[in-house]
C-alpha cells in the first residue's frame, strides 16, 4: 500500500540533484533517485513522468505566476512593465533567495546535457508564449504583445543567469528590472 | 553498388511530402518514402540521418546565408537593417518563387506533429543565436544583438507564414521588410 510521504516531490528533486552531480545525468536511474530519497519507484512516478522531468517540474507553477502578474498589473502600464509585474510575482513566489542554491545546480546539470538544453530551451518557448497570451488579454494588439513577451524573455533568462549565481546576493526581483531596463536599452540600440 | 542518383535529396524530400499528407507523418517509413522516389533506404541514408530530417535538410543552407547577408551590409546599418540583410538573403537564395508551394506543404505536416513543431522550434533558436553571433562579429555590443536577433527571428516566422501562404504573390524579401517594419513599431509601442 503506498503511503503518504511527506515532501516527497522536494525530497526527490534533491536526491536526483545529488546524484546528477556526483555520477552525471545519463549515469542516474529512476530508481537510485528514488533510494537516495528513501522512497520506492512508484512514488517516484507518482510524482514525475520520466527521470528528466525532476527537473522540470517548477514549469507549470512558473507559467501561472507570471500570467497572475501580468493580469494584475496596473490598467496604464505599457506592455513592457506589465511583464515586469510577470516577473515580479515568480521573484516572490518561486525565485526566492532559499531557493538559489538550488537553481545554480539545476543550471549546472542542465548546461552539461544537450537533451535537457533542448527541453529547457522548449520550455523557455512555452514560458514566452504563455506571456504572449497574458498580454493580449490585457488588450495589447498581438504583434506588440508577442514583441513584448520575446523582449521579456530575454530579460527573464538574463534574471535567471544573473540570479542563480551563489556569488550573487541581490533579490531576484531587482535583477528582473534591471536586466528589463537593458533590454529595452539594446531594443532601442537595435534600430539606431 | 550504389550509383550516383541526378537529385537524390530532392527526390526524397518530395516523395516524404507526398506521403505524409497521404497518409500522415507517422504513417510514413524511410522504405515508403525511398521506394516511391524511386531509390534504396541506403540512398535515403545517404543524404538523411532520420525520417524527421528530410524536413529540416535545409537549415545549414539557412543559417550560411543569414551569416553571409548580415555580414555584407553596409557600415553603416542599424543592427536591424543588418537582419534585413540577412533575410534578404535567404529570399534570394532559398524562398525563391517555385518554392512556395512546396513550402506550404511542409508547413501543414509540421503543423499537423508536435515533434515536428517542436523540432522547428529548435531550428528557430539555432538561426536566432547565429544571427547574434553574425552582429556580434560586426562589433554589435552582445544584449543588442541578442535583441535585434530575437526581433528579426520574429520577422522571420511571420514572413516564413505569410509567405507560404500560396495565395499571396509577393516576394519574400518584400514580406520581410514589411515584417520588420512591424516587428519594429511594436518594439516601440511595448515600451509606451
Amino acid at each position: 500500500m503506498a503511503r503518504w510521504q511527506p515532501n516527497a516531490p522536494e525530497r526527490l528533486v534533491v536526491a536526483a540533484l545529488d546524484l546528477f552531480a556526483e555520477r552525471g545525468y545519463e549515469n542516474t536511474t529512476v530508481i537510485d533517485i528514488a533510494e537516495r530519497a528513501g522512497l520506492t519507484k512508484s512514488t517516484f512516478f507518482r510524482h514525475f513522468p520520466d527521470k528528466r522531468e525532476v527537473l522540470f517540474g517548477g514549469g507549470g507553477a512558473m507559467s501561472g505566476l507570471l500570467d497572475e502578474g501580468i493580469a494584475a498589473a496596473p490598467g496604464t502600464a505599457t506592455p513592457l512593465e506589465a511583464v515586469a509585474h510577470g516577473l515580479d510575482s515568480i521573484g516572490r513566489e518561486v525565485f526566492v533567495p532559499a531557493r538559489r542554491a538550488f537553481t545554480a545546480r539545476r543550471q549546472a546539470v542542465i548546461a552539461a546535457n544537450p537533451e535537457l538544453r533542448e527541453r529547457e530551451a522548449l520550455k523557455g518557448l512555452g514560458l514566452t508564449a504563455r506571456m504572449a497570451d497574458a498580454l493580449r488579454r490585457r488588450g495589447v494588439p498581438g504583434l506588440t504583445a508577442r514583441v513584448a513577451a520575446q523582449l521579456g524573455a530575454l530579460a527573464l533568462t538574463i534574471t535567471y543567469e544573473r540570479w542563480s549565481d551563489t556569488a550573487n546576493a541581490e533579490e531576484f526581483t531587482d535583477v528582473a528590472r534591471r536586466a528589463l531596463d537593458e533590454v529595452r536599452a539594446a531594443g532601442a540600440s537595435s534600430v539606431s
